[in-house]
């Protein structure tokens, strides 16, 4: 089942060279997860051919407008498109103010519901628990509230071995049993099957990382721990790195250094500055403190595996 | 001198086929006078290289989204870029609410100064009264509050006929007298040159009328009589006239009645409904009634002379 990220903009404060204000799009089996709307996300989701039916949920890190403008233009295109499926908005103290002001003025009363939870700056939090997945909060430090979010696939069952299955059968319960762990017993309770001999571990949960906007944070690495993708804004390069202390911004060495401790999978970088063209010194200042990284660009698409 | 305008965007409720929301930008002189700005707008600017720094004044004409959306994104790029210039912004009630909140939450504080003023949807009052023009509101019918507006040159002076110039040396408080229409006179009263003897007519006023999102409505004819340009919404074609009344829009013919009736100089269609991808239709429909008439597509220019 797919687990798939696309990126929809990589640009910070100001969009420049093509890059569009921070959105991503994940794919988790038949649900997508909007994470952060800059302005214009609308026309990136259609050029990237994402659909907008599709999302469930939209998870907002803070209300710098590079991160929220183009919610309530997309809010607005679902509902003039008839959408009646239920949406979640999460997001930071004043984002369904911002909303129901310009729902009021603009008299407009959408075609389904939607519902809007406000996200703890300070605690890291369950603020989404779905049949297969969960997200946290990661609390971050920006000039403003700011929480990125911890994508995690729920525990999965046990695999029966599809080699033992060729040659016996199970009844629902004890398939049931199995996936749970459990060993199959007779009426008195001797062992008929030992679980580790007829199914395979579970396969692993994967997990995606989203660190928006915030400075370097060591305090992070628990949380961060082996996720199979971190995304970390990299705003500068080295040679800006007073820049990024001063406006609670990382660089793409800060970031690498964050995944090499935290060991994640994965390191990709974005939200760039519109002071560079070139981005491949991202690269360069990464690789050399942790070598499986890339650029969060608009357009590219990075799968989890199982 | 230049009065000139040039489209920014051309699409109704969603951008499609290529066009982006309802925003026009009108040089007259050095200054720029933003119309609408619709989801998407400081991109477009940038794409058809209108100097954002010469935006002195913001107007807009209600608050469904793809007329404003984009006004905050906008606001904020200007500071983030060090504008220092004060700017005005004239719109329906709650346009301050909605911008105020977005900057309280977003805890911006802008590098300029910003005033609203808020304008009066049921009469027509000049909101802007500068050194060469005047812009009066145009109260229109629309699902909710919503204005055009109407930019007139100021009355000017007389000029001085360039051939009596070359034999004739005149004062500057005579050049003064002559241009504002007086004869000049020796000690005795007796007249030495008559006015009209020395000088030309004024150039005349240049004018340009915006009628956003409205019906069709009969009772503008006085209002927008003679205007050398003007832009009327065209949502739909005449295949779509009860679509049109039921949303308290027009259509291409409805426009071209109005314009035939009010003797403009010229006509502009815009704000397409999505269905349409090909909009040759609509000159077609507005032809047969008014003959000077183009598409206010992204991208075109329109000069009006003296």
């Amino acid at each position: 089942m797919s687990f798939s990220l696309k990126i929809l903009g990589s640009s910070s404060a100001i969009p420049a060279f093509g890059r569009n204000h921070t959105s991503q799009a994940l794919r988790v089996y038949n649900n997508i997860y909007l994470i952060d709307c800059g302005e214009g996300t609308q026309l990136q989701l259609r050029k990237y051919k994402v659909n907008q039916n599709k999302i469930t949920a939209i998870f907002i890190s803070h209300l710098h407008g590079d991160h929220f403008l183009g919610l309530f233009a997309l809010i607005s295109t679902m509902s003039l498109l008839g959408r009646s499926t239920p949406l979640s908005i999460y997001g930071p103290k004043g984002l369904s103010e911002i909303i129901t002001v310009q729902l009021k003025y603009s008299q407009t009363i959408l075609s389904y519901p939607v519902s809007f939870y406000e996200t703890d700056p300070n605690n890291p939090t369950i603020i989404y628990d779905h049949q297969n997945i969960t997200v946290t909060t990661i609390p971050l430090e920006h000039r403003i509230d700011c929480t990125g979010f911890l994508f995690r696939e729920k525990t999965k069952p046990r695999r029966i071995n599809p080699d033992i299955l060729s040659e016996t059968t199970f009844s629902s319960s004890q398939l049931k049993a199995l996936k749970h762990g459990e060993d199959i017993l007779d009426e008195t309770g001797n062992i008929i099957y030992k679980n580790e001999a007829v199914t395979l571990p579970p396969r692993k949960c994967r997990s995606y990382a989203f660190c928006s906007d915030t400075r370097y944070m060591e305090s992070l690495v628990p949380q961060l721990k082996d996720v199979d993708l971190l995304y970390h804004e990299a705003t500068f390069l080295n040679k800006h790195a007073e820049r990024a202390a001063k406006t609670y911004h990382s660089t793409a060495e800060q970031a690498a250094e964050l995944a090499k401790k935290s060991q994640v999978g994965k390191l990709l970088l974005g939200h760039f500055s519109t002071r560079y063209q070139d981005l491949s010194p991202f690269i360069d200042e990464s690789k050399h403190l942790f070598d499986n990284v890339e650029l969060a660009i608009e357009g590219s698409e990075f799968e989890v595996a199982h």
